[in-house]
């Protein structure tokens, strides 16, 4: 069967095709941000679409849920809305449909822009960003460098999706420069902490789940159905530093480690252009885990992911060039979002439209699939080697971090778009 | 010199008198959340006084910051815009002032109503709660408990306030009753960990700093600037699941243990009513704070804190009856507030209006003082008896728990009010 195109060109290997449609928030050049959806290289105005009446007939007809800054009253609405939506939209570009878009030239200028002429905002209010740890090849590779193969996994680690609270406030979006923090560390050799830009600044390739429709407080979502309150993944980078963790994180976890800066991609694609993507993850039966974490069949997500690396240096000599650090795939986590959907309201936390659940570091079986420079240059005692000659065991000033994932269907790309950012110097010192 | 009195009478004992003037949110019988003032046993709506023309020539005249249901405008207008209200809401409630709203029948009958008649809600939008861990007593008696006397502090802990990030979403007002979470918990007999309602169900004594105006992302805050930011104390009660906090919480810290619910104070108390309360801390000295943590004098409350008990049998003998588990004082803390702001800014994260930083459970140096039954009945090991007979190791079901706070005053009483919370019964299991 031949697939479905958008009236609206989009290239074979396009990120946005009519089978993505991924929502976002965006400043035009003109008038009060609002939301859209990416289309090939162009970003459907969805308030002006309602406007037009373009939504008669869905859950959002009498809802204003498209003229605001953020996408936390549509997620809000739950997935029947969502799916009306969606169908709605993918109606209006069909190149195959009646499409009143299509053949209203006044209401495509109205409608739709070129995404280089909007500027891309974070896609929602993050009321609450929860961080896990759920990649089993990235806490054995870091529990190894640490502690050991013998005890690299905490005795909790199979029996529940470890997690912790981030920090929601310096979540920033695609693009947005990263400052290297001061922080308190120290090294064992050290005879007092030190206070100094930190030494070991890295990244850490996630995906996060944006939360749709969340649960009463008290309440608990069962497995089986947490899908149905995801709205969305994108990519997320959870920026760190390791030697301030090191020093601080006994016995309450990662803080000033870990709270500088969150970088998010813009784009939120949607759970339901990701369906065909959905696969089993890995056999957990060595432990069995507890009743409230089973039923997760097919609840983990074959996204392809790249991490590129690209220094002040290798930009200098070629703007495009970039090296790849990591290639793997969102489905070798161990517990997927059902199951950390599933134990975070267990005891009744709530979880609201707009919050953030973030996968924890995803690395892959083999020592390509790093999802970060810790493991990548294992502990330093690896450096890599750019184009340049120069090396790298955590990331310098200047260096710029791309992360990239896409799902390739059978004649389409599933694009989740880019999560990038560059290190700025840290702030000099008094 | 005697001290100066409202003309609303207040008790010699009551809480609110004009040297307090605590702002919160109340939901009046008819019309919409609003900001509103505690004055003994009323509450004044600020927002019926900004419509009234009663804050002209303040910093406020033209912003409608009190029509609201939360304090987050108005804190971010700045500590010279706080003290331009309080000065006027002094000078409006003073016996010997020339006030108008004394003489003003109308404006009287609309803008006080009596605290009863009112539902007081959470004071903020809370966009990031961070828990410290800063009572050197608190540390040292659990330490003690898990790792012995030798090794009771960690290495890090007189170094940094220790501190982590809590739920803002399960954040909930005084008088919520709270349910018994169930949990994953394992003991170390235990094969494999159990699903059940934790059995080790505990209240934290903490006080809590709203932030006022925030910090840009990527900036700093010193140390000797920080209380500037501060709006206001609340009291919090961190309550804490025990046994399940024991099994997860390595190597990320708590998450589930503590983010079932967390029970605010409605009345912010503002730093400016805490003034002649600042004190110093203990000496800093073994070790010295690295030169960020230093400039905190005086940036210690003297806050009389006590928590006090009521089971349902000791309710059902005599409605009143409470049984006092801890009187200590804030100014035991080891780390500042001061402190807490510089050392959570000082790699750039950024704080917003209405943030939450709490101080971690106070404990003071005698065994009177602790402020968790975790210490107070040593782990289990020293049950403490009700007048009743009864015996609690951790809280039960139908128990009320009341943290309360007060600052005695030369004359007068600043009362921070109380944070309460009655425990209810776990869900049934499946």
């Amino acid at each position: 069967m031949p697939v479905r195109q958008s009236f609206i060109p989009v290239a074979p290997d396009g990120e946005f095709p009519l089978q993505n449609l991924p929502y976002g928030v965006f400043q035009p050049p003109t008038g009060d941000p609002r939301v859209g959806v990416a289309i090939g290289d162009q970003v459907l105005d969805l308030a002006a679409l309602w406007r037009a009446g373009a939504f008669a007939g869905t859950a959002v007809e009498g809802e204003p849920v498209f003229h605001q800054g953020a996408l936390n009253a549509f997620m809000a609405l739950g997935r029947p809305a969502w799916r009306q939506v969606r169908d709605r939209i993918t109606e209006l570009l069909a190149a195959d449909g009646g499409s009143s878009l299509r053949h209203d030239a006044a209401l495509r200028a109205a409608a739709l822009l070129r995404q280089d002429a909007v500027t891309l905002q974070l896609p929602a209010v993050i009321g609450d960003y929860t961080d896990f740890y759920a990649s089993r090849d990235h806490a054995t590779n870091v529990g190894t460098m640490f502690r050991g193969a013998d005890q690299a996994l905490m005795p909790n680690w199979l029996h529940l999706p470890v997690g912790y609270h981030g920090r929601a406030s310096s979540i920033v979006v695609s693009g947005t420069p990263v400052r290297r923090p001061w922080g308190q560390t120290k090294d064992a050799a050290d005879p007092a902490p030190r206070f100094e830009p930190t030494r070991e600044l890295d990244f850490e390739l996630e995906m996060g789940a944006l939360i749709g429709s969340g649960n009463p407080w008290g309440e608990s979502i069962p497995t089986a159905s947490a899908l149905d309150h995801v709205f969305g993944l994108v990519l997320v980078n959870d920026w760190s530093a390791r030697d301030v963790q090191r020093w601080e994180y006994v016995p309450l976890g990662p803080f000033l480690a870990k709270n500088f800066a969150t970088t998010l991609s813009p784009w939120v694609v949607p759970l339901d252009a990701l369906e065909p993507f959905r696969v089993n993850g890995p056999a957990q039966v060595d432990p069995t885990p507890l009743p409230y974490l089973r039923g997760a069949e097919r609840s983990w997500f074959d996204v392809q992911l790249e991490v590129l690396l690209q220094s002040a240096a290798m930009r200098a000599q070629d703007a495009g060039a970039q090296l790849s650090l990591c290639r793997t795939s969102f489905r070798h986590m161990y517990w997927s979002i059902a199951q950390q959907v599933a134990h975070h309201t267990m005891g009744g936390c709530n979880l609201r439209p707009g919050d953030l659940l973030a996968s924890g570091t995803i690395s892959g079986p083999t020592p390509a699939e790093r999802g970060s420079l810790l493991e990548i240059a294992w502990r330093g005692s690896q450096p890599i080697t750019l184009p340049t000659g120069e090396t790298r065991s955590f990331l310098a000033d200047g260096d710029r971090l791309t992360l990239r994932g896409w799902c390739q269907g059978d004649g389409y790309l599933i694009g989740l778009g880019e999560c990038s950012g560059e290190v700025l110097p840290a702030h000099a010192g008094d």
